[in-house]
């Protein structure tokens, strides 16, 4: 419970309307996308502007009362879960496109507004903004931001750092730093727009973000390539890259994605498939063509068992269903769905797959495994049961090996979902001793009370490395 | 000079040879391409290894003696001028590719490699690395990474951070980092990589870089566009992209820069023209057509006086070399040439180039401008001469005035060149004073005895802002 100073003043700030303790409200933000996960606020303040958030921090850094930023809490990573109570900020309230300049390609946009939304606002325009996460018609670009989101355009068009030029930002103490701005280039002091990206609100509260927009492909084919071998596909993905040609989407299912798939949306997929590759590309016309052309005969060559590519949009939209079906067929099957992000270099990720099988055998537990083939980001995903805790401790070693297989493969534990509360324990595994060392120092020069989103990156101490037993 | 005791620790990590204390060692490594800077450093070491960095860092921190790494020192911000004294540690000899791997269409090289030698390697092999710093015959990747070079490619392809993708660098306690990897996604903690790619030696020595290495573009074109009015050529710039096309070249050169350059390269630019632009865009045959065709059509609707489009790769360099000789025929009109690098959005060129000709004129100095148009990146160049004291005064005071008008159009200090000694004293004017506290914290994360290249980045003192007279 907040000292009642503390809420009156707060709700001095917002109005009554916008400063919440009812149980109604609290439980609501105790929780955010990750399974399991649970841990009541003290309040729920929703600011109307950098001023009531530079107020609020003042009085929540004077009380030294830990804040939780967020705007719809569709991350993976327990990166919202209020593990120390406190106050949970909700952004939703600044959603405005404050400016789009067409001259200087850019969008101006309050953290709050929805991924999709800002999207769709942009393509209207005749724009594009390619960072397309899964979550996008809930997420926010402010939680974008935060969690450093990618998508299914990140191979070719990378994720949403590679579009933050610019941020406004209020910093634990209440003081307002801006970064960037409406510039292609500025080395003017250490880069606090890529550092805040991806900071996953343990920094400083984002206020206001410029993005770059570009323009917009011309055109764009889809295809599917089906194997029977798990390495031709992967064979694939490299030599689409070796031959120069870099897909704008490169993704991968796996046998057991395959057939979860075709049971929920009767695709009438080959269900004795190894892997699916789905690709699309875009850009001008001829291009695409000439590239459309050059993958199929990779595939061929790669001994894929289909080779389907789209002929109208409907088609291509048939077969990206199969795709974008995965997460919610397989959320079907048993009561909870544990996703993970291990992502490897690309030509690591047939050894990757192969692993996790592997090691989802070792551990009796049952692993899909679908995602971002052409930047390695795999999205191994548990199917399981929050209730019987036995089998949610298997999954969990299940899935400590897999980072730790992942690490070996030249590797990371989190290729877009961060590290928050779930992988915190694993981040020395990636980044080491000093990594950490560092990490907690920038954190303690930016927030040195520890109040911004307490207990997310950060663990009280490491997992043990798993000895692995393979081959 | 270093303690014996120093001096002997430290000649035996690397070796008599490679630890040298003699007047022409220290003289030699006492400045860098900035002009009018100088101080002479108490060492000069030349370590061969990432162990040997560290070893050096173990001894010189425990008896708190500053470093400078550097490379060849062509950094024009006083980047690498060991002001506070200590070792200059250069990275030369770590000048290896350790690795190009062209599944995952990485290369993993050590810092001391030159640039254009590194680019040449990876064209060779059929690949590309784009950020192309007009210091790249000379400079080191190493030094590329700690200023963020930019360069003629950097509208189209971005700059060097856009490419380094995971590095191993060396901590001022001697512990060695290694940040990301082969990896297009990582999001496992803060993003150190960014954070060290401009930090200009001050965090850490880069001891090795993993870059991001990209297809080719098949076919380039190259044009010069001429107007009589400044406007005019500005307006293209904009019109360009707002008709989504992103050329890969976008350059800028005002009507001082063209006389100089047709005095110095005899190309009979036509002399009475206001400003000229060189346009270049690549990428797939019919897609450059449809561009250049394009763009070509723009330039006549802002009333461009002559277009020429190059039909030959010797015309298109011959086109270019208007555009390179600039800097090499402004240094011979008088003993001293200050290149600055003040950055507008795209969109307040014309506004910022009229500003610098209001500003020169006002104080009676000569600045030519010219620069990357594209992404709002010019660089006025004054000529003057070092040893007229008073006229140096007048120099700095014009230039104090563009930063500043540069910071009222949205721009900022430095957008490629970094801040150094030079720009130190500005740094607050466009970051604010949280901002520099912010960058302190950090700087004293990495570096709590600073002595990581000190007296950089941050000033004693900021410059009082200057009150504009303009209009």
């Amino acid at each position: 419970m907040l000292k009642p100073e503390v809420s009156s003043k707060l709700r001095a700030i917002v109005g009554d309307r916008y400063f919440r303790e009812d149980r109604e409200a609290l439980v609501a933000h105790s929780y955010d996308g990750t399974p399991m996960l649970q841990s009541l606020p003290d309040g729920v303040i929703y600011p109307s502007s950098t001023e009531e958030v530079s107020a609020v921090m003042k009085v929540l850094q004077e009380f030294r009362v830990p804040v939780v930023s967020r705007g719809s809490g569709s991350n993976l990573c327990g990166g919202t879960v209020p593990v120390q109570g406190g106050v949970v900020m909700v952004m939703h309230r600044m959603n405005r496109i404050v400016e789009v300049d067409e001259e200087n390609l850019t969008a101006t946009v309050q953290p709050g507004i929805i991924t999709a939304d800002f999207i769709q606002h942009i393509e209207n325009l005749g724009l594009f903004y390619p960072p397309d996460p899964s979550s996008m018609k809930i997420s926010t670009i402010g939680g974008n931001i935060a969690e450093c989101s990618g998508g299914l355009r990140g191979l070719k068009y990378g994720t949403t750092k590679d579009y933050v030029i610019g941020l406004e930002a209020v910093l634990a103490n209440g003081s307002v730093i801006r970064t960037g701005g409406k510039l292609m280039k500025d080395v003017a002091g250490y880069d606090l727009t890529k550092l805040l990206v991806g900071s996953e609100g343990t920094l400083a509260i984002i206020t206001e973000a410029t993005l770059k927009l570009i323009p917009p492909p011309k055109t764009k084919k889809t295809m599917l390539a089906m194997y029977r071998d798990l390495y031709g596909a992967a064979r694939t993905v490299s030599r689409i890259i070796e031959s120069k040609i870099i897909p704008a989407t490169l993704e991968f299912m796996d046998n057991p994605t395959i057939r979860v798939v075709d049971d929920y949306a009767r695709l009438g997929l080959p269900r004795d498939m190894e892997a699916i590759l789905l690709i699309e590309q875009d850009g001008d016309p001829e291009s695409v063509e000439r590239d459309i052309a050059r993958i199929q005969d990779i595939c061929r060559l790669e001994q894929a068992d289909r080779v389907e590519v789209a002929e109208s949009r409907e088609e291509a939209e048939r077969l990206l269903t199969a795709r974008r079906s995965a997460f919610t067929a397989l959320a079907r099957l048993r009561p909870t769905t544990i996703l993970e992000d291990a992502t490897v270099p690309r030509s690591r990720i047939a050894d990757m797959v192969l692993r996790i099988n592997e090691i989802a055998q070792k551990y009796n537990v049952t692993i899909a495994t679908f995602g971002h083939a052409g930047d390695g980001n795999l999205h191994p995903t548990a199917t399981t049961d929050a209730r019987d805790a036995e089998e949610i401790h298997r999954v969990e070693e299940a899935f400590a090996e897999i980072f730790e297989a992942s690490i070996e493969l030249g590797g990371t534990i989190t290729g877009e979902h961060g590290v928050g509360l779930v992988k915190a324990p694993y981040l020395e595994w990636k980044v080491g001793e000093p990594g950490i060392e560092v990490m907690r120092g920038i954190k303690a020069a930016f927030d040195p009370h520890n109040l911004l989103n307490p207990g997310k990156m950060f663990a009280k101490s490491s997992k043990k490395r798993v000895v692995l037993q393979h081959g």
